[in-house]
């Protein structure tokens, strides 16, 4: 372990995510009207939303000439969390800044070492949350940040990185028979994941996640879809994974970006949890069942905002090939 | 069979009520904003409501003094059905007059024996329904019209006139020792039933039926009522009928007009199906499971409009005694 | 009108299939352990099935040394009818003969006229439902018989005759430009379809749908197939159609019979119900929302029996081409 | 604080019940064929069970002359919090001793303050799961020990000692105008409570809890219970509690075990989150919507085996009263 030295920073869990989009309104008709997404600030360039449960904002739609990811965010413990993170920032080259968005006044950014712009904040001004005020939800009812999912060139560091630094634990792993890593699902908060990491070109966003209340609510934003003649954003399922054991679906915001509906996973709290090994070519892995998973949910992803602007350049995946069982 | 010198109408369903409100925005508030019913027409004085599977209005609340029930109708199949049932009440001394209300223009009212204000309708203008457009569906989404039920004094009268005169079959009834029958429920559609007929002071309405599309929708009725500080609105359930099968919730309008949610009931289309009969003291009758029935459920109705104008004067019911296990 | 001079018999609904199998043990595993339907009765060369709802056994399973349907049956209202069916066969030269099944002592079999194999019965032994015995319930709870799809080579044809000459009604229809009839649904007894036809070279039966008590069901159908470690026999779904508005999923049996878990359509019981008729190009048609539909749904179908023994020798359809959006 | 000088204990998760049963036979129809849990381990006077997610057995049933619980056990993170204990115990005075039971050979028990019987240990044998194993689920499918309601007559005592020395967190709780606490409820592992402690005579045990995948598992279970003709072991609900806003069913096993089948809460792992204050008065908190609570469940709970044998003897509850809205 590479931190010895220093404390390691105290993860509480991924928190939320900033979203670049190309036409606000667009965008509102879809997380807002559709998805039925909570407003909890809205200026002339951004919005601000959250799921009934949260009690912060969780994704940030923020208008910009082109479509990418700001920043990925966790919360941390406290303040001296984030002299932690800077520490090791500064040990590891890292660079960093203090940013501030609404309700956040001190959020860190820094770059992790595979170029990935995350943010952590200690302190968050929270609003009454809306779980009880069930006449008011709308739509399928999206309930509360998930977790993140970023394709990585190399998902083995990656995943060591943020085990070793910042505590993360591994729940489910894909593995070939030459022990290559493609896959890795850690977490801080005791559920299957706050990070997921999958092998591709990247690092990119691959998808952004809400937790469902049940698989009912998922159906129910497929209707919704379907009622308001956008079937196609439907990317893939719904459907069972086989790690995690979620029911799922995964649509595409009107820029393209991935959000993942899910729900009923498991819970990771014990210290004697074996990680779950999954074989590459096991079909069970991805998809218990459903429908084949289409080309594109390999392929795409968000771009990344660079720390110094720009878009984090893509890197070619150490290991290469997709599944056979792709549509 | 009293009527073998005439053809017997041919009714094709239940097919609305007509509830007089004293508040008509509170009322909107309830079972629009609430319920989700979806608004047809409205004017000053009405508003014409249905479920996302009618293509017609099926519940219209028309502003009054007081509150109470201006008609229960039925579709029948055709202009000379309207013949029949003319013929059927000259021949019986019933009165009736033609009346007209939107998208109805011919509706024959006329009082049944027993002194219920019932309709007729052959021709209707429809709409386009709102069943697939499921992104403008509202709260928990009441599907269609599905049934009716009359506190009656006489069941047993009751019942064997509408099936001998109007055609209707017996699907389930509750009979005592002495062979008393103290409810029935008759349908013409091949459901359970289109109208239930128990034993209690009256005629009063007891309630309006609407189906839903699943058990959780009948939850998430429960919870939009709560979350809006309304919980008391819930006077009984959710549980499951061991008649019907149906899984139900009574809730109360702010008239007091009693309304259930239900789901998941039968088909009764086979010739030689043999109409279920329950012991009066079976407490799995009323209840396959579920909390005790308040006592409110058995004494309260809401009143029918007479023929000649005021409220039917209620007789008290031939058999005397309500089930034991009640709050 | 066809049949103007001879009563046209009164069929109530689609009533059950018998299918051949090869494997007995291994469909029984199928249908029994994994899709929880209840055995009514066994015997060494076949198994008698129903839903929970059913009263009567709604599929046999009849060991063959080859797969196929012996023939699809309908429930009629009296023996009367079947005398008509007789008047109907021998007018238009169709081959009829009565046949036995356990509990189904007068089974009138007859081939169509375009070499499907039905039949039809008026008594029939009822048993007592299992609709409420929740306790004894298995896997994902198959609820009742709901239709049979047959593919055809020629849908108009197909549809006129059973209109005209057996009553039934047109809920739904599929149309191309030119007014091609490339599919069907008609229903008996007031449900969106007893019979569904779709263009393709046959007659072969297409799926047999069982009705299930709500989505969830058919999500826990697709849990346990792939509990078993048995996704793969998921051909389509789950989704939902444009057509009858239904939440489903095809599977298919280890003999390859197509078995449709089907839910949530709607009632056409009006007299003033309009057919819904979908473009051929509407992609809403059969999917509302839903991953594509593989080829193998398309192209695939149970052989069925010809009357004199043998299998009825399938005709290309008259109408080329599938839909273009199938994987 | 008063650990001051030594290490807290860290308690991971609640972990099992032993609960003593009279007739096992009996219990074993109860918890196996109709809730559906998985017998892991039986033996001649004993049923070990679990839910689909729990990789040990949860709860341990033990025949015996007289129903009542042996004790409550928790999970910690190793044996120096064994150690820990043991330390806490010897400074305080509490009675401990080692015992072990199937699959936990090292067991720590001993009597808190108050007099409930609590065990801990941090080396267990775990078995695979059965989550993904769907088409072995039985019953409503149970998923995995949720939590434990004790009744208490120091409920602000009892939650201070587990708060101080145990490390527990308050994620809600009732309290009258004079401050007085009520009821609350506790967590170590960032849901809502693994121990919620309740005003009322005692120490007993008011219910033990499983989370259920969904709420229509938790319709399923009264389906079932109805189905088998036991109703009448549903005591309270289905309804939804204000508190932890849990859809919710209790029942009674057949010594009068009260068991919770819980789903849909929220998490409470963020730094910042403020413990949920609810009045007394306030009628949303124990239900947000559903029955009226029955006298039984404010007044009946299961004997606690005391250190030395015998029954922990009940003490009154320093605060007397129950909400007036019972039945």
């Amino acid at each position: 372990m590479a931190n010895d030295s220093h404390a390691r920073p105290d993860i509480i869990r991924i928190a939320h995510a900033i979203f670049y989009v190309t036409d606000l309104a667009r965008s509102r008709d879809f997380y807002v009207n559709l998805l039925g997404l909570n407003v909890l600030h809205e200026t002339d360039g951004a919005l601000y939303l959250r799921g009934v449960e949260d009690r912060e904002w969780t994704l940030k739609l923020e208008l910009a000439p082109e479509a990418g990811v700001k920043h990925l965010a966790y919360r941390v413990r406290s303040d001296a969390d984030l002299e932690a993170l800077i520490t090791l920032a500064d040990t590891q080259d890292l660079p960093w800044r203090w940013e501030s968005e609404v309700d956040r006044p001190r959020l860190l950014r820094l770059q992790d070492p595979f170029g990935t712009p995350v943010a952590f904040y200690a302190q968050a001004q929270t609003h009454p949350w809306l779980l009880q005020e069930y006449h008011q939800h709308r739509g399928p009812g999206l309930q509360r940040v998930d977790h993140v999912n970023v394709m990585s060139p190399d998902v083995a560091g990656t995943m060591r990185w943020y085990m070793d630094e910042l505590g993360f634990r591994l729940s489910e792993f894909t593995e070939d028979d030459d022990a290559n890593i493609w896959a890795a699902w850690i977490q801080r908060r005791g559920g299957v994941h706050d990070l997921a990491l999958t092998n591709g070109a990247g690092p990119r966003l691959h998808h952004f996640a809400y937790w469902m209340p049940d698989a009912m609510s998922i159906i129910r934003a497929c209707d919704i879809l379907a009622g308001a003649r956008r079937p196609e954003l439907i990317e893939r399922g719904p459907g069972r994974h086989g790690i995690s054991n979620a029911f799922f679906v995964y649509i595409r915001d009107p820029d393209g970006h991935r959000i993942e509906l899910y729900t009923s996973d498991y819970l990771t709290v014990d210290p004697d949890f074996q990680p779950i090994r999954w074989h590459l070519d096991d079909p069970r892995r991805q998809t218990l069942w459903g429908a084949r998973t289409p080309r594109s949910w390999f392929e795409e992803g968000s771009l990344l905002e660079a720390f110094e602007g720009g878009w984090v350049r893509s890197q070619p995946a150490r290991l290469q090939g997709i599944p056979v069982n792709v549509i």
